[in-house]
């Protein structure tokens, strides 16, 4: 597999909303955050982590996950979401309103609800992050880590570098991840307890365009299990575009 | 299960689009689309119907064939898409464009690729159907039913009155039909040799207010098998709303 450097992910997520492909941001996320969500029912079940609280970033990471806790309440979780930076967009405003109507909380602080949670999905920064963490998210992920609670991470663990990881480990320690379109650069080497990709949406030949050399997903599965390490190239001069 | 009636599958429609529940209609598609591919390979594989014939009509019905067209090319299927009335909407232009960058052609008549194919996905109309059945689509019906080739049908079989069934014997025969959010009535007492139902999108909430009860889709499955005679409600007296 070719492991994605920032600006990478970025050019395939422009290609495909961009005038060749012309998949919408609603298509994509729907697709990502339905993957993620089949990839936690995969290795978690309503009988032992039922109650999920879901932390979403002002980003489409945060997007992706409110999609995720909108297919988890149908896989039978009871998932709780926490969205303190709302952007005003329609897309985010209305991926609020579903998860409503679908009967999914959000609550306002993550102390409380934490402790009567079995399970966090982490979608609070995805390939986009960089720079220092600001408030509440300093705070949030402060907490998060200090919880014994496992966390399934999307795309890439919050708190690291998309490029470099865990750097400084101020990031979170997922149990799981699940990697959208190709695993990040900053999770070549790291030992995930499960490791997922799903995204499946990139066009073949789009992917043959980019060399990502990505694994087969079995029968009509949206996920795809990786090994435990990710290797592959990247990230220095393999990666450049 | 509460069988759909139009004005109710429509009433159905503009809740999950409206303002409590805010899907967008680039969501809801992609979901149904993607259960109408995956109910199709669960029946069919890409060793005995690779060539699938996808006739699209020029409403949501034929937008869902699209999508299940692309789903399926990532299956291992090889589906060419017939779609003569194609709508200006941005919506259906990006689709054609996904389409076309997952390299599945576009042909201009069906004679002769129906010669080729082992499968017709029919995604002609949609419960939103009534009248006459208007060129071009009177001829491929016509063309479609002197074919030995069997045929899925996306929602309702195309040219069966929605209410009333396959009056007059003008519509389609599928050999499968994928029903989305709940059957509709004019299935009723039909037996198809696959019966699917799509579309896990309805909220929880939404179910219960129009009583749709539906079956239980097994674990992350967007689609479930339902019994070969669909019975239920209506028409008359229990579908009004």
């Amino acid at each position: 597999m070719r492991l994605l450097g920032q600006a990478l992910a970025q050019q395939i997520d422009v290609e495909l909303m961009g005038p060749a492909v012309g998949f919408s941001i609603d298509q994509l996320m729907e697709l990502a955050g339905l993957s993620v969500a089949q990839a936690v029912a995969r290795e978690y079940t309503p009988a032992t982590h039922r109650s999920i609280l879901v932390c979403a970033g002002p980003g489409n990471n945060g997007g992706d996950a409110l999609v995720a806790a909108r297919h988890l309440r149908l896989f039978g979780f009871a998932p709780t979401v926490h969205f303190p930076k709302r952007p005003s967009k329609d897309l985010f405003v209305n991926l609020v309103k579903q998860c409503t109507a679908y009967g999914i909380p959000f609550v306002d602080e993550i102390e409380t609800p934490l402790k009567s949670s079995q399970l966090v999905l982490d979608g609070i920064f995805g390939f986009s992050f960089s720079g220092d963490i600001r408030a509440p998210f300093d705070s949030i992920i402060r907490t998060l880590k200090a919880s014994p609670v496992p966390i399934v991470s999307i795309d890439i663990p919050s708190g690291w570098n998309v490029e470099h990881g865990n750097v400084g480990g101020i990031g979170l320690e997922p149990e799981m991840l699940v990697s959208l379109t190709s695993p990040k650069m900053g999770v070549r080497g790291y030992r995930f307890k499960h490791h997922y990709l799903g995204g499946r949406f990139v066009p073949p030949a789009l992917a043959e365009k980019f060399s990502l050399n990505l694994p087969a997903f079995p029968g009509t599965d949206g996920i795809v299990r990786l090994d435990d390490v990710v290797e592959g190239e990247g990230p220095a001069e393999s990666a450049k575009i």
